[in-house]
């Protein structure tokens, strides 16, 4: 009797240069670890974090990092220990003694893969020993709301309450608040003042996090990492500037927009031209705060920017809850993995310090340059298992989790990224340790 | 595509009772886990533990505890991640700041599977970012010796040496050593005077530990976590008793060693009525210390004992490196579990308080109340995620994890009752928190 695991099939056209990354990794593995290690003693880690990847087969970047992820019901369930475990060890090194947790969800998220990750984050918690109830304060949660799950299991969400400085539902009063809310409408007065540890900092929240920050943090972390493991951290990170001010209905800022985007083909076709890349270099232009795919293009010349039509102006001028104004330009990173016939990119989960699963994010209607989070994308759970290169006689070679080590490297990078980003918010550490917390 | 992990296939008689209890630790998982965490606060963790378990369905219960594992080589690697994740916690919460650690394997088991297995222990703290030396101190080992493992790889062995009261090999120094030896044969003076951190300690060697003394503290853990769970301790513990000064060749102590086989039969078979229980009892008499399945026997009734032939009685005087003196009569827990056609009891892996993994040990000549640690057994691993009751849909029904939350609740009681054992043995914990280790 057997339990099969989907597997994803990799193609990567020209798979050597990776190949070799990552066998640069693993065969450094031991000192990458204990670089972390130290890295993790002197900038406590943000309680969760998913990051996007690119893999392109020459190099291998983040090119996003999402402080309050959801998308965890696309993890393996058979791995739902390892997010036990890391929640386990996370809280009790930062908030030892703490038992109750107040989850507070996205506000208009109605979709149903939404509360599937809810429900398994919940589950998560609840499994490491804590007792953790969903409080949520959009008006027109009046009372506690049921939503079924797809495994007859139910959710309850509830409205949120503040007494005495604690923020709670009915008559559960939490010492800690977990905030799977991205806040890009703001941040509610309510969380002013606070007894409470509230992770990830609301001040992280899309109303005022940048892409441009977190990139400038992930960039001087990878040149201190890349020079340790003596490699060009080109090959590690995606170049990027920004432009502020930048209206698309209007038009303002489109020339220093279409500047920036020029300027950055010429830094990455000088790289392309070092490296023997025949591939055309392209950027990605989005907006600098927020999320959820909107507001995203991608370009291979400055020229392609002026010829926008109304359809493609408006897209790009609203995204999420507010108007565009700063923008970042990105180097696009060609995805050259493929799962099934679709295009791939790999999505790296962590729980603090800890790579607790991943996915694919899979479009089968999408070249290896285009964004894939986009509607028509669906999910295969990436076979995660850090291990060894002795490890390899138990798997096909294809799925060969030593090729996913290296997507732990990187994402935990970019979660470190983010650490000194939390850092830098409020000057004090994301998760902090502090033994007066309220039981 | 798919990678396939094979699965037991569980035959319980009557699994109701045992469903019940599952569901009942189910169902108290967030209690239980925090439970767990007050004692891990208050009582530090053996580093590792592996523990044998029994179910019969009516009850499930550890019949051996196991403080230097071997067997690794025997878990699911596609879980590794979780032992190295649960080390990575459990070096970083107890030795802060180490990074080197030498491993001190057994000397005389030159068997090939103990090098698979310790070829494991040293990969999963090299992924944990350890640099990790062998070393060995038996008197036939003058210059480091080669081990080539099936897959390939190589296990470097080097004779032990001690310099200004640290043990090393050649010029590795480490903050710690990692104890992998059972001691048998007694405690080698070179672990006197010690500047080192020694896990476990040497003191819990089978020189001198005794299985009666660890049933104790189970028996009293057991008897808490029960009263917690509202349950009887007996569904969760095998009753035990223990006769000083028998020897098996002389016939010495064989009256007193009837006797409380008697009385301890006479106790089970109250429960068995009072459970209504139909099987008729029998007790397990082996050495009080000692490991590697010599020395043991399963009895009916006391006569059994007195028509001992020769061989029998030579079986039962020696066990690995010492003569028996006392002996432990514990009450045997019936195998209903079955994996092929072959009789299967689960055997629970822990570093630190993480459940990392398991497997079956299945004999397919033996019956449900014989000892399954003997020549003809093999391994099946356990499908281990330790989720919860909402993520059955992803597994075939006879496979699900929740039938494990149960085994991994009794194998941390076992090694709870452990890190009581070594309070006792050095007035002191088994881990403990020193900001001075060398580097």
């Amino acid at each position: 009797m057997k339990y099969c695991l989907p597997v994803p099939h990799l193609a990567l056209p020209e798979s050597s240069p990776h190949q070799a990354l990552n066998q640069h990794f693993l065969t450094k593995q031991t000192e990458i670890e204990h670089w972390f290690q130290k890295q993790w003693r002197l900038t406590p880690p943000p309680f969760y974090t998913s990051v996007d990847l690119r893999n392109s087969g020459f190099k291998l970047a983040p090119v996003d990092t999402n402080l309050f992820p959801a998308g965890f019901n696309n993890l393996n369930p058979a791995f739902m220990s390892l997010c036990v475990q890391a929640a386990q060890a996370t809280l009790k090194q930062f908030f030892p003694g703490c038992r109750r947790i107040l989850l507070i969800p996205e506000n208009h998220t109605r979709s149903h893969f939404y509360f599937e990750s809810l429900a398994r984050l919940q589950q998560i918690l609840l499994n490491a020993g804590f007792d953790v109830q969903i409080g949520a304060w959009r008006e027109s949660l009046q009372s506690p709301e049921t939503i079924h799950l797809h495994n007859d299991g139910i959710l309850r969400i509830q409205p949120l309450s503040k007494k005495d400085g604690q923020l709670g539902v009915d008559d559960f009063w939490p010492c800690l608040v977990l905030l799977n809310n991205d806040l890009s409408e703001g941040k509610p007065d309510f969380f002013n003042d606070l007894k409470q540890h509230v992770i990830p900092l609301p001040d992280l929240g899309w109303f005022q996090r940048t892409k441009s920050q977190h990139f400038s943090y992930y960039q001087h972390i990878v040149e201190t990492f890349a020079e340790v493991m003596a490699l060009d951290p080109w090959l590690l990170a995606a170049e990027f500037s920004t432009v502020p001010q930048v209206d698309f209905m209007s038009g303002k800022g489109e020339a220093e927009l279409v500047a920036a985007v020029e300027q950055l083909l010429s830094t990455i076709q000088q790289k392309y031209d070092h490296y023997g890349i025949k591939q055309a270099p392209y950027v990605v232009v989005k907006a600098d705060s927020g999320t959820y795919g909107m507001g995203i293009m991608t370009v291979k010349s400055g020229m392609e920017l002026m010829d926008l039509n109304r359809k493609q102006r408006t897209r790009m001028a609203a995204t999420k809850g507010h108007k565009i104004t700063q923008v970042i330009v990105q180097e696009g990173v060609y995805s050259f993995e493929k799962v099934g016939g679709g295009v791939a990119e790999p999505v790296v989960y962590l729980i603090g310090s800890y790579v607790v699963g991943g996915f694919y994010r899979v479009h089968d209607q999408r070249g290896p340059t285009e964004n894939l989070n986009a509607p028509g994308m669906h999910f295969t759970p990436l076979m995660f298992a850090e291990s060894g290169g002795n490890l390899d006689e138990t798997l096909i070679p294809e799925a060969s989790p030593n090729l996913f080590y290296a997507y732990g490297v990187i994402a935990r990078l970019a979660a470190l990224a983010a650490a000194h980003e939390a850092i830098s918010t409020n000057k004090s550490p994301s998760l902090t340790i502090d033994p007066t917390i309220p039981k």
